[in-house]
């Protein structure tokens, strides 16, 4: 596997006004007190009221593009990495290209999809392209409204996720930063472990017999963790050779915040330190595609990855993929 | 930019059973007899009645993986390519390597979308992950199911469109299949001459002002069309100067088959023979982004393109976004 120069020039974030504390979701779904931190390890977590996916990526996209000190027009492509899009076409790039007023024509735009796994994904592909040409500067965006997705009768993932987004801007670079490496797996018998039956051509919405479940998030919580706790090892094991580190020389671990039992796997059973691990489940919740990075917008905020530092994005998906890219920042 | 060696090993299609004349469609909405011919120059189309995305996907898949004289074990990446999924989550692709029985963890799947040009992204991203590697061989489906969101408000687009699926396995290879150039460009000022307003977060299934009409297909079929018009020839010009091709050596045009003008566009205005041009409109209706792949494969069915030829994809799709890819097949 070949090496990619990769430069992270800018980072950015939205997070929507609104604040829900457990005390609000516990009132509402008639759970004790207390049992929505226990359960989840969230505290409290974001819902839009006014904000849209693409308000939310073109708010974030701003800062990002600032922070690389560059213009809309240098943005030659848009890579919208979330799960679920604005509307079902066009894809949301072209969407957030319009909304940030970037110059018509001046960029590719388009979406890619691995659930919780886009930005990485995203970011592997940033990196190809800019090394193919003529592509210079990527804008990519996870945004995710989480929240007009959940069933209430479903407590355990009604409490856990959050809305939010974030954006980075890549640039080929020169220095140091790079892509190291990256691993992606899909285990499919894994595929009903989290799904939406709706929302698609298996029960179109306009389908009288599509019901409000369907269309609404399920997860099977217990049955991602015993997985991923199997199958991520020896798949870290595999990238860190390829690419030769050590875990003690990650400078930040950043995981998708999948839930507290996610995130204590890590420290557990992959061997990193508490200190490598970079949380915000406990104020975002599980924002989905914009999870990760999220993390990473605030792991950088937080003076926890610092510019030449060694960083791990890792995390789960619907899919059930694993996946996981190294990079030097 | 950098050219790949890519090589389209395996090919297959999979049409529904189910054929819909004219006839059938100018009655149910109440059209003179005629009028889908003349306007759309679509005189049949394939509707599913049993089949889904993901059988239709896997049908292609197998015939292309057959053709390829490969094991379900040698794919190691799947990319599903299509504009509508089957269900909001996980990604089709994940589905497919399911249905197909392709090994638990032996690939990595996602989907992107670019609409009407999302194989065309597909082929260029798959040409950059071989090169990066590990991958050797990628499967890449457009499976469309567009029947369901077609809007009988809207005699021009419900005629236009049909469904289906093509795919194709990639390669490195040796020889001197090549992707050779590659050019997209979002113009956003014609987001909404194609949407979807529903399926998304905006107007979400369970959100009960969502309407049908949200639903379904909207397209402004003169807007795009004078649009393309003028964007498409300075974009192709630009690619040829990049790769040293002219319009005269390209053995095969294979358009999205987006409707009867913007085939003759392709001859009238941009310089191509009607010799060098594949067309499939007439049986195959307009099916999104499994256009460009069926027409591929059915290109080299009828041997107008040959092992060593030069063939230019080319097309636009919702965004308003336009896209052309030059390959050594």
């Amino acid at each position: 596997m070949k090496t990619y120069p990769l430069y992270i020039a800018g980072l950015g974030k939205y997070l929507p006004q609104r604040r829900v504390h457990n005390a609000e979701l516990e009132g509402q779904l008639g759970l004790p007190e207390g049992w929505i931190a226990k359960r989840t390890g969230v505290l409290e977590r974001r819902y839009v009221d006014h904000e849209t996916s693409v308000s939310m990526a073109v708010a974030a996209a701003k800062i990002a593009i600032e922070m690389a000190a560059l213009e809309l027009k240098d943005i030659d492509c848009i890579i919208g990495a979330s799960a679920a899009p604005q509307q079902a076409l066009p894809c949301t790039a072209a969407l957030v290209q319009r909304a940030l007023g970037a110059p018509d024509g001046g960029s590719m735009c388009f979406d890619l999809n691995a659930t919780c796994l886009s930005f990485l994904l995203a970011l592997q592909q940033a990196a190809l392209l800019l090394e193919m040409g003529p592509y210079q500067h990527i804008l990519i965006f996870s945004s995710e409204i989480v929240s007009v997705s959940l069933n209430p009768r479903e407590p355990e993932s009604y409490t856990l996720f959050g809305d939010g987004a974030a954006a980075v801007v890549v640039s080929k670079g020169t220095g140091a930063a790079r892509l190291e490496g990256a691993a992606f797996q899909t285990f499919s018998s894994g595929a009903d472990f989290t799904r939406v039956l709706g929302g698609g051509t298996l029960h179109h919405p306009n389908d009288p017999t599509t019901t409000f479940d369907m269309n609404s998030f399920e997860m099977d919580g217990p049955a991602i963790f015993k997985q991923a706790t199997r199958l991520m090892n020896p798949m870290l094991e595999r990238l860190f050779t390829q690419i030769g580190w050590n875990p003690e020389q990650i400078d930040a671990v950043i995981p998708h915040q999948a839930s507290k039992h996610a995130m204590e796997q890590l420290t557990r059973r992959l061997g990193f330190l508490e200190s490598q691990v970079f949380v915000n489940l406990e104020r975002r919740g599980n924002c989905v595609a914009a999870s990760i990075p999220l993390a990473l917008v605030e792991a950088v905020e937080a003076g926890r990855l610092e510019r030449g530092g060694r960083a791990l994005l890792i995390g789960t998906a619907a899919g059930l993929t694993l996946g996981a890219v190294a990079i030097t920042f």
